[in-house]
């Protein structure tokens, strides 16, 4: 209810096929996150910052983290190269509060994996499926501004089984042209962390200047966000405490 | 562990489409109830029997429903006609232990409606749709025998939103050709009793004599059922009882 | 995100208790109602109007019904006496996205009940029990200024099993001084509409006092909220929509 | 439905205390997974084998841990010695359908956190509280055999916040001497494999020679196991399978 501070964003992108693959780097000149950023910062109850894996500590200081409300993860080709270290500080500030966004391939990255216990993996194809988001929770915050569904012209497919633990709760559920069906929109909780995963992004496709796209992700922003940590109290307990409370 | 007792199953079926509509009959020649129940038969660790909306009670009496592991409803177009005491009487037995396994339209019936909390309501085509349904947990007893697909060359088409409670597991999503998703296959407990929902059998298709299909119910059946019923303790509790105990 | 409207809160109480027994007059003068709207009256982000069951349709027209934004509920000698196209009208409006939050015997109310689907019984022994009751989700927005627990120097006991279905969130669990535990704070969600059950309250105890148990209340308010209503939409879904869209 | 295999559970023990404490030592004279391992084994349907930390490779071939069904693990002083290809082992056959069944201070074993995603911390006490752990889903096959509670005179207290994600089961519930409560009986599914914790178990209290505790392993080691492992289709899927199948 302390509403007044505004979230601070922190968009964590790997930043590699842009550089790499010109049909990517026509439709994100200068990164997905920056398009990202963009988008939010006309929000005006957010901050937005930005980090990359190639700048030192991949950008993400245990300081920067612990400054951090709500965390976005973009990472597809170069999830190996993230430093294990990095992965247990994201994975502990969730833990203490901080909400955390994965999109699309983040599905296979470090922290994702580590927060869910499970493999991760899904079947997928690279052949410009048509992909609709239905929604499954009408109502639920992360959907606030979006009708019934979503329609991506041209994306890469992902279908189930998708391997992740029963989500706390599934908000979009897509079909693509083939047939296939995927759960993509879906909420955990891990800690006092709110954790999310939304679905599209692959990088030859333009979904991250769609409409929709983006206020699922300005949702989940203010969903998922926790201002501050949460102080847990663990350890030893002494009988007794009850009376001198 | 006692699982040396047969589970008890009884299929409640409206038993009206087959009547009036040749094209059902056609395909269901002594109604869907004994097509589910011939295949079911050849299981001999259940006793199955039937139970029709025109007969006296609609078959489903207190002493029978007391002798019910594990109940299957199909209705349809006489859902209103189902008596209040009756479905009062399912959701209680369902409370203190009967399984309980609701099939494609039962999505609207008394019962379900009673035992969710919710309005139940969703999109629906008769279209001859392809339905491809999808495992999302592999390992689920309710699949077992099932590979991680199903494909019914021709079904009506439900698509979400479906309006029933997050499910406490999902265990299949179907996709339609018209680009519709749907949860498919579902569980939640209610009291000591579990129910699942499982989405196909649009009375014009032979769905149920699919093979697969058939090998879902009769997975539910053995998934779902209790054998026997809970003494749930409530009421007054006296201080002191632990020292008595 | 559209934060600026307040909150339309209506309190309605069954307000019998307070009216024949002279102990519970002297802890609520004019009712228990009107001692948590004191209370959440001073938030300025919420609107706060009460109702009881005495009133021309028991307080609840459908236009205020309309024009609520979340429901609290509390009654207990009286549920009988609630109407059932009351009851009914509660939860579809819950289903179309009004948040309502049950406290203490409204367990076994009628509207708790439909919602709920199950019998929503529990033990019970007023004996001036001490309850604690403990966080079980740290950073849930509903113990927002709660620290890990709750101590009530005296209260009515309610002891597990409490038949109620699998909460979506189990937000805190009381123990008794009998030794009982209660889940007594938990969260479901029915159609678009968010459903909180809390545990405190009765008539002959001064919980609604109580600095914690009125922040969880208020904190309720803000969480189970929706602002408006949802547009579900359901029942005939046309092949080809998709490319007419 | 394949019920006439017997299950082939393994007990993986640490095994340390009861060579260093006398007192552990005159409760379970030939270790905790013996006393264990000779109740299972009246069990006709059970195999039973044990694993100690100190044979060599922890006595977890990839071999062995292959042909388990149902893998039941206590640790406490020793979780750091457990080396991580091991651990990867272990939550990598629960992926593929292995059961696993964590005891007491497993809480903070390296392979329950990795397959949680949490910290798994908790508060503690040995003070001799008495435990009462509350049954809150009747019916449930972990609770066969069970009446609505089980009291243990004495125990060490484990209390809330328990860091677990919300468990898509909760079973049992604890309350201790000192007030504090617990969620001691719990399920998750990771993968294709189900996962349960259970919390009694402290190596100075005879909980593994009570009748009830020894029940709910049991029961465990049947609803957990899965007989065989579950071939997962992951990668790539291509357009017009559906067409070829």
């Amino acid at each position: 209810m302390s509403d007044s501070n505004p979230i601070r964003v922190l968009i964590w992108h790997e930043y590699r096929h842009e550089k790499v693959n010109p049909a990517v780097a026509a439709i994100y000149p200068d990164g997905m996150h920056n398009a990202i950023a963009r988008y939010l910062a006309t929000d005006a109850s957010l901050v937005v910052e930005t980090a990359t894996l190639d700048e030192p500590g991949h950008g993400l200081s245990p300081e920067r983290l612990a400054n951090t409300d709500l965390l976005i993860w973009w990472g597809h080709m170069a999830h190996g190269e993230v430093a294990d270290p990095v992965v247990d500080l994201v994975a502990g500030e969730v833990h203490r509060g901080m909400g955390a966004v994965f999109l699309h391939s983040a599905h296979f990255s470090k922290p994702f994996k580590k927060l869910m216990g499970t493999g991760c993996d899904l079947k997928w194809r690279e052949a410009d499926d048509r992909e609709i988001l239905w929604v499954t929770r009408p109502g639920h915050p992360l959907v606030d501004g979006i009708d019934d569904h979503i329609v991506l012209p041209a994306e890469e497919m992902y279908g189930e089984f998708f391997d992740i633990p029963e989500p706390e709760q599934t908000v979009m559920i897509s079909s693509f042209s083939g047939g296939e069906v995927f759960r993509s929109l879906m909420t955990w909780t891990r800690g006092a962390g709110r954790v999310v995963y939304f679905r599209p992004g692959h990088e030859t496709y333009p979904s991250y200047h769609h409409e929709g796209v983006l206020r699922v992700i300005r949702n989940a922003c203010h969903w998922a966000a926790l201002r501050g940590r949460v102080i847990q109290r663990f350890g030893r307990h002494d009988m007794g405490w009850v009376n001198g409370a």
